[in-house]
């Protein structure tokens, strides 16, 4: 685990880091080019192993196969995928190549990293960014040269990346101060470091309160079908030292009839104008039964996963993944040969379900309308 | 899959004779003794493999170990074990062995099964009818010898197999009116032929309406951590022909949104005397989320799951099993090491979630604590 280049100069939490290493996705160079690199996130906790991507097909295939995966670091990855098309046509084509045929195929990149997975809006919004950065390359004639592009690109990957780790620290920040000494809390799938280029959405607060000194105890609840919470919260947050205890999903009722769950931190892969949001598969159940209960459903989420453009949590796609995903685990077979099986990856919760939505720009909370479109305003 | 000795003279269902081999639980005897066989549940739907027992020992691993699972099934299978344990005495120690020593060493075969699970009270239940039969031949002296013993104890076990198979078809009936022809259902755990010495308790219904012709969908609930939904109930269903969708547990709330599900019907452990039910870790969230989505939520039980000495669920001892349930699936490791985990099997659903309590006396409604002494009272 030697030799990682760190996406960022500077670590944004000294005290953390011991957990430094769990980056999840980062640009690399040397003299063959450009290599985006991944923890792959399919193999954990079992096996630590590293991806080096060195083409944007392989950069869409981790995406779809989950190698990389929450909403945010679908987007720095995308990005970098962007940025590393333009270094492979360059060393490829050679540096004198025609700018034209290379933002001809870049535009093809953008739509194949674009078509990779559907629900999750930071992918969209990190490739509009980047295809901005493109326009106005092309337009304003900003570079001269392929590799003057290919440079251009990966500054704005990295400014991705860069931008993505700070809006971590923030929401955490705001979200660790809706946090208690003592505090018992749960949360589903994994909204951590190894969904971001940070220190993670639904569990920077945990870092950052635990780091303030607060005692937290976290269920997580283990998230099928791909278990996300069993084999990425799990192992992150007992990298970081922060008491957890694994449940299955269903789980979260009982303990939280017992009282011991005082508030529900999730994250989202998109959220809608009037505060409805999409998640992972199973965030709705736990939003009606934290309600029940009257125990605070908190969603953690940077502005890059707001979507102003859609009125309602109703208009969101929702990805319906393979089923082996559920009648297979770790390759052994659960369920019976050629049984129908259903396997949305997301559901949307209403918001009149969520308690307040923790952005990097502030806290937002009913009526979602208003605050949302507050916080997006150019001068918020 | 020959040579299978019917528990019964008679199947219930004549219709249902393409699945009568899925039985649970039956009693042989050859030259050695007395056999409880058992289909371990806990290897379906990869293997069908039959346990053939000779000691109670076995019975009792078989039950902690949860080859057969299931609350009537458990109860049938330990009043099994108390009538093999006097076989093998009778074949171990010779017909004409004192009584004496036979009637103590039954009633430590009794602690033996006694202890094996701690929720389901249908275990204790048929223990308790067993140890009557056993006082009464003590104390009456209706036997003389071992082997009428044995007998006396074998017939008392088939007694009670027989009476949950008509108990089954019972529910089944009183279920299937209130099922409509297109219905779509949703079921937890298993509470079907596996888990009983008939056609099962929640799953009753569906087998009753399919055979009336009306058509279903049921949506199956995997069931985590030991997967009875998926490797079970999926696997009786098809074999059945009734239509399924298998889900993960967390997807529930998801259909139940979209307006897929019309019912919910659930087994039970135990059930207290205000109505409150035990029943499969994740059945309080179904209920909270039926309740919320005004959904029925309709528990299937025979009256032996009724405790009326327990007041309320709070009362019920949750058996709490071991985290490698929880970490491991088939063997392969799906979390960290060393990460804490909590894995109650059962959860209590407060009675104000039920909608009604479908025995084989009849169905029970609120107020519980006037309708299900009613049902119990000897002349009911």
């Amino acid at each position: 685990m030697q030799n990682f280049l760190p996406v960022l100069k500077e670590a944004p939490l000294n005290t953390l880091t011991q957990s430094q290493w769990q980056r999840t996705v980062w640009w690399e160079e040397d003299a063959q080019g450009a290599i985006v690199c991944l923890l792959d996130q399919s193999v954990l906790p079992l096996q630590m192993s590293v991806l080096r991507l060195r083409h944007e097909h392989e950069v869409a295939e981790a995406i779809t196969s989950l190698r990389v995966r929450g909403a945010p670091a679908i987007g720095v990855t995308a990005a970098f995928g962007m940025a590393l098309a333009a270094h492979r046509l360059w060393h490829e084509q050679g540096a004198e190549s025609p700018l034209e045929s290379a933002y001809r195929s870049l535009m093809q990149v953008e739509a194949l990293l674009r078509a990779t997975r559907p629900t999750a809006v930071n992918l969209f919004w990190a490739l509009e960014r980047m295809l901005a950065c493109l326009h106005t390359a092309q337009e304003e004639r900003v570079v001269e040269t392929l590799p003057q592009l290919a440079h251009l690109l990966t500054q704005e990957a990295l400014r991705i990346a860069e931008e993505d780790e700070r809006s971590c620290e923030a929401m955490g920040r705001l979200g660790a101060d809706l946090l208690q000494d003592g505090d018992s809390v749960l949360t589903h799938c994994n909204a951590g470091s190894l969904a971001t280029a940070g220190i993670g959405t639904a569990l920077a607060p945990f870092y950052i309160a635990h780091q303030q000194g607060k005692r937290l105890h976290v269920f997580v609840d283990e998230t099928r079908p791909v278990l996300q919470g069993a084999r990425l919260t799990a192992w992150e947050l007992q990298r970081a030292g922060i008491p957890l205890t694994l449940i299955t999903d269903n789980m979260a009722g009982y303990f939280m009839r017992q009282g011991k769950i005082k508030a529900v931190f999730v994250g989202a892969d998109r959220v809608a104008a009037n505060g409805d949001v999409a998640n992972k598969i199973g965030t709705y159940s736990v939003a009606v039964l934290a309600h029940v209960h009257h125990i605070p459903f908190y969603v953690v989420a940077p502005c890059s996963t707001i979507d102003l453009a859609l009125e309602t949590g109703e208009q969101i796609p929702i990805e319906q993944r393979k089923p082996e995903e559920v009648t297979c685990i770790r390759g052994e077979r659960i369920a019976p040969l050629d049984v129908p099986v259903a396997n949305p990856a997301f559901d949307v919760t209403p918001h009149t379900y969520v308690t307040a939505i923790i952005t990097d720009r502030g806290i937002a909370r009913a009526s979602y309308s208003t605050s949302l479109r507050q916080l997006l305003a150019p001068d918020a």
